[in-house]
């Protein structure tokens, strides 16, 4: 008898482990996260209002809110509204005749985003809706009510009367749920053209992917401005040059120099994607961006998004022990990077000199003319992909570089082109930022 | 009783203890270091034959002599005795007018050092003795005997004949006391000059500086051709250029281009402790390239130094836990640097190719011609203490493709500079390798 009722209980517990297991299988698979708390409050699909998630999650929120009061800045970056021009007046130069060389000033944190997007001279009556794509939790319902074609295409302004909160909860996650998502249908469609489902990624590929809802290069298609990014042949720096060539596409033409030019935008997603050593050793970019932290017994992701500079013990000690001697590390990094940088603007500095009098030589012979032309838009875009990116080089720094080499080398080559077209020599003339403008290095 | 009894035993515990914090603080002083084991055999001071003190040490005698057997290439270096010249044969063009454009072999083991260095070709009657100063361990007792002077003016060939030992025990280590020394009195005179002293160093520093008796930048210095560190002004790269232009030093004239060039030798110490991320985390060369290793209850270092590359595991595994992940980073960094450093080799090669031609020019400007050799001497010296060191990139990445951007920019900047001065922009031809040697790139 006694032997039987072992067995019985040997049988129970075997099949309640059974279950256990079943159970904690189910759970893995994050599309179907149960929820691991009550919530105070249910929350509407796709609900711009960042406060009322907040009701759920009031450490997330608080930190969310933080990021209207970062005003640090880092050696090379941070939070506050500087002007890139002012603080690199080579800038000036490069984007000649583009609306960024009047005005290009350094973003701020994501409750600044709605904000600073209406108070840019950029703006315009020409300007699309799509540029609001990034700057507000108001979107993802807007896209699935009007649909992406219409919100691109609708005028800034007008669809600014339908816009009213800033980047927030609903950018990211899934009312309730929580579970990351991809929002942006630009992203969902580039990632498709890769043959990608972004519904089957791991929870740790979604907290690197749902930054590339924004922090990625993009252009705007046709005559409704369709929101795009070139990721088509990849997301590496020669397949986007490529997809771009293919194309012919060209955001504005320089001036006196005739080049159809590309503007780069804030490529952190592919920069990092590219091999990075963080990446590939399974890193995302929440893990340094969003760190972990506690609140008494609370666990939560820090959400005042910055740069982790700022805050290295909680983002850099997840992984590394003596975060001075990381830090130590990210500031050598950053400085060859931002001398290599310095480097490769003077040198297009020279070639824009340089093709600016060929262009205006009457004998200059067209077929060089155009080859100066192409080295002269695609060094510009290779340093402007690095040079726009927001890590001075960390998150990528040996192929960041080696982009920088081959930038510099193209825009000498562009010189020498134009040179060649006009035949005239004396247009070889070089370090002619420093006879424009002889001022020491901005300081940094 | 009792009582003064356990005070008195109390008394003689804290003494005894005290006596052996102090035995042990005396021990850590590395140079008076006293013998973890009983000797077999006394060795002589200097001892030039490694198979004595290998009767004391069997490990790392037999580790040793594993150099001789090691045959096995990586990607881009390794223990064969491969062509540079073949395996890229823009170095052909680069050492244009120098012995080391008839050939330009790599180096294999320590154990066949002597070997190699009397089968090199550029080896004659004009080679000094100086050439023996990293290939023998019979080296430091020559030193003591006939002064470094005397050693390096003799002929290569009468000074060849006291010489029998290739590079061993004796070339770093103090005989019996086995602690490291710098053995070089270049090295010694080097260091001086930047007020460091070596018998001052921790055993890890030196466990770095005793490869610098060696993996270094050198010139020969005068009539006498000593040997000599260009480290006066520091041991980074701009410190080195300035040096050697300060000194007006050439090691042969570039045949149709007139510029006095400069052959960078291997400057591994130099790149490496340069602020690299294994240096400046307190890493020396040993660490990697002498793993520790056990033979049952012995702990030893390995003594067949070769790349980290063959033994991963035991070589990178001592810090990293995931050596497959580090060898794919490694790989990828050495991608980037390769593909860099060929891009340089193009460049320079163009302006090579321009600044010849401009030479040949009789109404050539010779101020722009000085100025263009000026700029193809340093961007080849920098392209070579990248291409001549030890690591394709990796002792250093960031520093070293820095290094490359601005040898690209340099050589780009001496093809300029040879268009000027003849007036000839037919002269900015670029890609001119490719169609001198319409190749594939060599297989890596």
């Amino acid at each position: 008898m006694k032997r039987y009722t072992t067995t019985i209980l040997v049988g129970i517990i075997l099949v309640l482990a059974a279950v256990l297991v079943g159970v904690l299988i189910f759970m893995r698979s994050q599309p179907s996260q149960p929820r691991a708390f009550q919530p105070l409050v249910e929350i509407a699909d796709k609900e711009p209002d960042s406060s009322q998630w907040g009701l759920n999650f009031p450490n997330q929120y608080a930190s969310l809110l933080k990021t209207k009061e970062n005003k640090i800045d880092t050696t090379y970056g941070g939070s506050s509204k500087f002007s890139h021009l002012e603080k690199d007046p080579r800038q000036v130069i490069l984007f000649g005749g583009y609306s960024f060389s009047k005005e290009y000033n350094d973003d701020r944190g994501h409750e600044w985003a709605l904000n600073d997007v209406r108070e840019i001279k950029r703006v315009d009556e020409k300007t699309p809706g799509t540029c609001y794509s990034c700057k507000s939790a108001n979107n993802p319902k807007l896209w699935q009510q009007m649909g992406t074609a219409a919100f691109d295409k609708t005028p800034f302004a007008e669809l600014g009367e339908s816009i009213d909160r800033t980047i927030g909860c609903a950018n990211c996650h899934e009312a309730n749920s929580m579970r990351l998502v991809v929002t942006n249908p630009a992203l969902e469609e580039a990632l498709k053209a890769q043959g990608k489902d972004w519904t089957t990624f791991t929870r740790q590929e979604m907290r690197t992917v749902v930054c590339a809802n924004c922090h990625v290069e993009y252009y705007f298609t046709g005559e409704g401005k369709y929101l795009t990014f070139p990721w088509a042949d990849g997301t590496e720096i020669d397949a986007i040059v490529g997809y771009y060539e293919d194309l012919g596409f060209k955001d504005w033409d320089y001036p006196e120099t005739g080049t159809p030019m590309l503007k780069a935008q804030h490529p952190d997603y592919e920069m990092f994607t590219a091999g990075s050593t963080h990446y590939n050793a399974g890193v995302a970019c929440a893990d340094c961006h969003m760190p972990y932290v506690r609140d008494g017994a609370a666990k939560y992701s820090m959400h005042d998004i910055h740069s982790p500079l700022l805050n290295p013990d909680l983002a850099c000690g997840q992984c590394h022990t003596d975060t001075e001697y990381v830090v130590q590390r990210v500031n050598t990094i950053q400085e060859q990077v931002f001398r290599t940088k310095i480097a490769t603007e003077d040198a297009l500095v020279d070639a824009i000199t340089a093709l600016k009098a060929a262009a205006a030589d009457p004998n200059a012979d067209p077929a060089l003319l155009d080859q100066a032309r192409s080295f002269h838009r695609q060094a510009q875009f290779k340093w402007d992909f690095v040079s726009a990116e927001n890590s001075m080089g960390f998150h990528n720094p040996e192929y960041i570089l080696r982009i920088l080499a081959e930038s510099t080398d193209m825009a000498r080559q562009a010189q020498m082109l134009a040179a060649q077209a006009s035949g005239d020599a004396s247009l070889l003339a070089t370090g002619i930022y420093d006879q424009l403008a002889p001022k020491p290095l901005p300081a940094q």
